[in-house]
């Protein structure tokens, strides 16, 4: 039994996942490339083995054709975007994931973003290392109103943390509407339009499936207010990026903080931007969400290699959405 | 009765408190160089004005000696280490300051940036404006020590936003133990010398006073962990800066997050160090804590002119800590 273990840092900070493995005499191998696999690499390495430990490099049906082995998809995280999940179904590749371990991480990230480009952070740093002193005016969490669009898992967890802050005006979306969210946080569930109009900072809490890619492009970005702000930490491509490149370029909008991109390593026109904070898929990154991730993922992929229940399945309505269309 | 407006921006993104001055019939004249003034500057602008609406810039004895009109110092802001109050003291100057408006503002921005700097977001987003695609691992608030220095009016209102993220192990020392507010938010209240050594982040709420200044040295700055991390949005010099340049730029510290410097603007060599993040003293800078501010200066310094009670005089203990040698 053989596991290929593609996400890269892995083991890096806590070598329990690795130990786990060994314990139960599971041989594996970490992708020797140490960064985030094309669809062709991918298909290249995978020959040779019953089981995934997956990033969110592209698990297409062509990799799956290469891998006539393969029987489980165990992906540290929880977007699966990057897995088709019908082909795996087709061949009987079962699939699992770690929904709720990034969310912590992801939710204090966001946090963080929206104080730095309200209080222009960045931008001040960066003024400060060229040798400019820039006080930049700025506003708190509870002056504006906020618009938080997805209230999954991570949406509820930054409407949580920002109780803290004051009182904004929360303004909310999402396809499924909890009225027991909405008194606890004293949100509005309203239409995007109204987000995109009257929000001072939206923030996209979203998974990328058909009805969410572009989601957010030239049209909606030049409705927000010019002196708004839009933080993306779920996945690249809900926010068009060239739209989001020339409307920015053109004045409109204080800022942006982008921490997921269509193509990673990102390499995009965004990087001239100034006033666009970037960070490169750090949402899930501190070392105990990762770490939480990776022993899920692991010992998820133990028990189906051991032939044992497993704990995490993806759910049917993963599915569903996919067969919607992605 | 004339006014003069040392501090600037004022007025700008609220005009209320030059409306209030007008209304009162007192005129004021807005410091015309826009920008921090030095003593010499102050002393030379100074003579004609029979109260001050004041930011940080010296107000010494010698600045006094030049304004024999002047009787009244409404410092717009908390910290009081700008203002000789024996000398004015001496010569019947009474001072009054906002103590409670800034400290919304500046604790918002103290948890940004305990989150930029435990995540790298700076980091990040600088490399990737390089080209560069840098993921760093980084921590939650709710997997570290944070020793908190000062439990004032800010270091609790910091304290308070962080309860919402987790528990990290709380450190915190003050002068004075309040059991009531360790209990509240379970600190364990140790000597500063242990929040030094044991502490991941460090943040500062402190005034600057003899005791305060330089209280951060090499010494202190080489006990901490090598990867720590240490936040000062309150008053520079109670870090020396040259000492934690020196630290940093020999590797130690994962991070520096510094708002304020001993002057301002800031010109040192800090700028020099890419994981020491600066801003350009924006603690208070938000419009909503800032517009609270100028309108309750500018509220107490026409109460002083039309001889009403005042509301907001600087307390005897503040005397007190300048008495003892600032």
């Amino acid at each position: 039994m053989k596991v290929l273990i593609t996400t890269v840092p892995f083991g890096d900070k806590n070598r329990l996942p690795l130990d786990l493995l060994e314990d139960a005499g599971i041989e594996y191998l970490i992708n020797p490339l140490g960064k985030k696999l094309t669809e062709d690499e991918l298909a290249e390495m995978v020959t040779d083995f019953d089981a995934l430990i997956a990033g969110t490099e592209p698990i297409t049906e062509r990799v799956m054709q290469q891998a006539s082995r393969l029987r489980f998809i165990s992906r540290v995280g929880i977007g699966l975007d990057s897995v088709d999940l019908l082909a795996a179904e087709r061949r009987g590749i079962k699939v699992s994931y770690t929904p709720d371990a990034p969310a912590p991480a992801v939710a204090e990230l966001t946090i963080g973003l929206m104080i730095s480009l309200l209080r222009s952070v960045q931008l001040s740093n960066l003024k400060m290392h060229q040798g400019n002193w820039n006080r930049f005016f700025g506003r708190r969490l509870a002056e504006i109103t906020i618009g938080v669009i997805g209230l999954g898992r991570i949406g509820q967890r930054v409407l949580n943390r920002l109780s803290v802050f004051g009182t904004p005006r929360l303004l909310v979306n999402d396809i499924v509407i909890d009225h027991e969210i909405g008194r606890r946080f004293k949100v509005e569930w309203v239409p995007k339009d109204q987000i995109f109009r009257e929000a001072d900072l939206i923030t996209l809490h979203l998974p990328l499936t058909a009805k969410t890619k572009n989601m957010i492009r030239r049209e909606q970005l030049e409705s927000m207010k010019p002196d708004a702000v839009i933080i993306n930490t779920s996945r690249g491509g809900i926010i068009n990026e060239s739209d989001l490149y020339e409307v920015m370029r053109d004045g409109h909008l204080a800022g942006a903080a982008i921490d997921v991109f269509v193509q990673e390593p990102y390499e995009g026109k965004l990087r001239e931007i100034e006033r666009c904070l970037l960070t490169a898929h750090m949402g899930s990154m501190s070392v105990d969400c990762r770490t939480r991730m990776e022993i899920e993922a692991t010992e998820e992929a133990i028990r189906f290699l051991l032939g044992q229940t497993l704990e995490s399945e993806v759910p049917e309505e993963e599915y569903a959405v996919q067969r919607e269309g992605l």
